[in-house]
């Protein structure tokens, strides 16, 4: 009876200032999401641990951070760039240098947590406005000194790595505001570095702080919202819980303004034009690479929460859930904003993370012969105007019970809601006791999404004691993504690293794409000439060199 | 009384085989509209005209074409190539050098008028398969031969014009076929060179041809439908009088096939990738400068006609139709297939062409207060899902009324939809009497189109004797297109070139692109660098050397 009882002794305090956890925890530094009693359980026995392995902690990383690598950087070039950002701009000692090199990957965590490092900058630059950057580019450029833009810090493939040194270019310190803001033609110009949450405040009371006639909304709410930036989410083509509604934030960017060593580059501001290649996409997807992205202008939405429709269902199988939604996506009655199925082993964690699991819900579904191992969990919700939103919703319905769903109510998909964006707070309470929790993800059409579900799946389930969750939660007419989660003990990085290359040797193996909104920054950068081929590789290579001759910008991203 | 009864006499018959006519005619050699009586008793007052100047044609081209342009290129080129495609399917005769290196521009047709031609390819090459058209490609990359593509032949900016000679390399006559339709994930495969109409309508036979499900439809319709190629459609970036609901073509490709002088790209096929910088993207609206574009993979909807809702409003005035019309596109339900609104000059001439003028409705609409000069014409259809495209029909009606619109029925896009793509054959006919009639279209966002269009009708009307009817014809949240006709007496080409460069000055000074839909060609490629900035047109520029170290890829196409 006591070992039931137990509950790990979960870190639940703000890891120390200056210190390595500061650096790799997740969010918020007093943000929390521990594992409920259902999910620890589940862990424990799907990878055969017991209580006692939750009793020792290792390598939480509290120290604070000291690194033996020294500025390389000539005092110069120190001296030339603290005239133009100011003395209190630019940082050199090794917190700074540490957390404004490092993202969010497992490696660097790893890393951290032994208190080592991946490559860092010489030094951290918090510029204060275009001109500032212009000049540092500029210098940079001439003496070639390397800069690695550094947004929102979320990056899970490397980005933000300062492979050859040189500058961390921060974004989010000062330029993090909203210049502009056009309701005629709903479009919102913002300064790179403005935070997700901070934006989207803004857009919602764009009536008292702007004085439009309506509120706003910008549509993207990637998992990393709270710790991503708005240029973050353009120049790594990410994707918000509410794409297939809204679109990608490659559709959600009107124009942008960027500063390149060969000039400076503000894209056309109209809704089409028939005028050559667009640079405005061109430059989409560049990922610091060609230059820096200072401003951005985005498309916004009118806010109308009230508008939306909640639902959920249970469909019997995997199959029939995601006929269900190929039938949606290709309806053309409009999409719902969030739409999410999981299959069936996310599905049986799902209704443990979500407490459905045992509740007269989950009693009912059983009864009506969705069996535990095969049924999947469907949540959303529909936006958009009134009528519209309540008729998606109504379309979405019939089909799902066209292919045996059950409507199982609003509730999980108000519980997911709640708690969207603290699932990877999760993550370090597990790997204080060496367990990975990790995701990759991928594009497919709908006729290679199965192939590569099981192709994948089939991997990491060949290894004893992983877990393997899957969903697929961006939506268009020619197919969706898959997101895959594993959760596994790991002795070492060098384990990990081989189940990682394991699972994208899979997912290109089977027809998948390297990412499908992560980006591919400096951990996906080999892959690129497998998944483009190498004359679509030589390209974007051109364009490299034409807009970076001297190889100064996020030297070593995507491989370029 | 004898004077009203005069019609001129427009001509019926087909241009004769061979002939300068048979190659600037509009569309189908025995396809005519003919001015109506409204129309042309308009154009005579408007231009100050009487039925005299309606007596005598003049230069109406109906002469074979001899050309005094010697084939240049080298005889053992000629033999290499014939080798590759078979004798049959290389002409070097007068008549074929001059129709596939002509397009459809004003200053095209006048000088064919005139006897004269602009540059022509010294031959014409019919490929019958890539693996032909990558023989050639390699043989005049090495040779330095310039090539340029000729789809459907109805590009209105000198797009097709071989300005270095060389070879002109038709699409349409081999390589016009579907390769693969995927219906899971709506897709067909498509040589570049297939027609319009002819693509359609495998489409809407997908179930007898494919053994598809359902039948589907390509959603794109450009007034150059029925003449142009799924190829040009996008390596131009068109868009079709459906876009607002369907998409430009630049939306509607899901992936690209090039055949280039540094190797192949075959773009990735995924529904959304974060994978850098899209080649897609890149290449879309190329315009023959960086390759040949030789397949496609377009997305495809459900054909559902029976779900059209047709409607039609009169509003009060411009400014009234078109915050209707932002208000629609910015309303979130969805949006209609066609909607077109036409300003006070097109609304009159609208209503003469489509034989509204004087009927009772007419009546109606002038006594229910709606001034003639100021009232604007609204047309359109809703498509998609039965209930959808209800919705968005009782929404656009809402949204009209509130902005003072009276509804006028389904009838005048009922008149509109026959006749759709037969309107520019009238161009003929009217320049047969020395009266030109001609187009120019820009893409505006909601804050600049009141700027671009009084900016540029200010310009016209300052010209004695000018019509310039104007209308918005694809929506997008932040803005529309702009289309204006402008129709005047000539004297000579210079008087034309005069008008056309003063239009695009204003297009371009008041904020408009250089072009919504038309692409660039070689008429706008000096307009470029304004519009875009030295350092676009600069990436352009080592895009254009990357792919195309010889120039010899459409010399000349875009300014490159």
């Amino acid at each position: 009876m006591l070992e039931k009882r137990f509950t790990p002794n979960w870190i639940k305090k703000a890891p120390k200032k200056n210190s390595y956890r500061s650096v790799f925890k997740w969010g918020a530094p007093k943000g929390f999401k521990h594992p409920n009693k259902n999910f620890y359980n589940l862990i424990k026995q799907e990878l055969e641990l017991t209580d006692e392995d939750f009793k020792n902690k290792k390598n939480i990383g509290n120290e604070k951070i000291i690194c033996d690598s020294p500025v390389k950087l000539d005092e110069k070039h120190i001296k030339f760039i603290k005239k133009i950002v100011g003395e209190k701009n630019i940082k050199t000692d090794d917190y700074e240098r540490v957390k404004y090199s490092t993202g969010m990957t497992m490696l660097e965590v790893d890393a951290l947590r032994n208190k080592k490092h991946y490559s860092i900058a010489d030094i951290v630059v918090h510029p204060r406005n275009k001109e500032e950057i212009k000049n540092i580019v500029k210098y940079c450029n001439k003496h070639k000194i390397p800069i690695t833009v550094y947004g929102g810090g979320s990056s899970v493939n490397m980005g933000v790595m300062p492979k050859k040194g040189g500058i961390s270019l921060v974004m989010n310190t000062h330029m993090n505001k909203i210049l502009e803001f056009n309701e005629t033609d709903q479009i919102v110009r913002v300064q790179a570095g403005m935070m997700g949450p901070d934006f989207e405040n803004a857009l919602n009371n764009a009536d008292k702080l702007f004085n439009t006639k309506s509120k706003y909304t910008c549509g993207h709410f990637p998992q990393s919202f709270e710790f991503s930036s708005v240029g973050g989410w353009v120049i790594t083509l990410g994707s918000g819980q509410a794409s297939s509604y809204y679109g990608d934030a490659y559709n959600l960017v009107f124009s942008q303004e960027f500063i390149t060593p060969v000039g400076e580059i503000k894209t056309l501001e109209y809704p089409a034009t028939a005028t050559g290649p667009k640079l405005n996409d061109i430059m989409k997807g560049s990922e610091g690479a060609f230059g820096i992205l200072t401003e951005l202008t985005m498309k916004v939405f009118k806010y109308q929460p009230k508008n939306r429709q909640d639902f959920a269902f249970i469909f019997p199988t995997w199959r029939d859930a995601v006929n269900a939604s190929r039938t949606i996506s290709q309806g053309e009655f409009g999409m719902p904003a969030v739409f999410r199925i999981s299959d069936p082993e996310e599905t049986i964690t799902g209704l443990k993370v979500y407490n459905l699991e045992g509740t007269p819900l989950d009693k009912i579904i059983e009864l009506k012969g969705y069996k535990h191992g095969e049924r999947c969990l469907c949540i959303g919700h529909t936006e958009g105007e009134k009528e519209f939103s309540k008729h998606v919703k109504k379309m979405v319905k019939k089909i799902c019970k066209n292919h045996g769903a059950m409507y199982l109510s609003g509730y999980p998909v108000k519980k997911w809601r709640k708690g969207r964006f603290a699932d990877p707070y999760m993550r370090e309470d597990l790997q204080d006791y060496g367990i990975i929790s990790d995701t990759v993800e991928t594009a497919v059409k709908w006729s290679d999404l199965h192939k590569v579900h099981e192709g994948v799946r089939e991997f990491i389930k060949k290894r004893s004691n992983t877990i393997c969750l899957t969903h697929a939660s961006h939506f268009y007419p020619q197919g969706t993504n898959l997101y895959f989660i594993f959760i596994a003990k790991y002795k070492d990085i060098e384990e990990y690293k081989e189940l990682l290359n394991g699972i994208m040797d899979n997912i290109q193996n089977y027809g998948g794409s390297i990412s499908h909104h992560h980006g591919v920054g400096k951990l996906f950068g080999s892959r690129m000439t497998k998944h483009l081929g190498n004359e679509q590789v030589a390209a974007l290579k051109a364009l490299k060199a034409h807009f970076d001759p001297n190889e100064i910008m996020n030297p070593g991203q995507m491989g370029l």
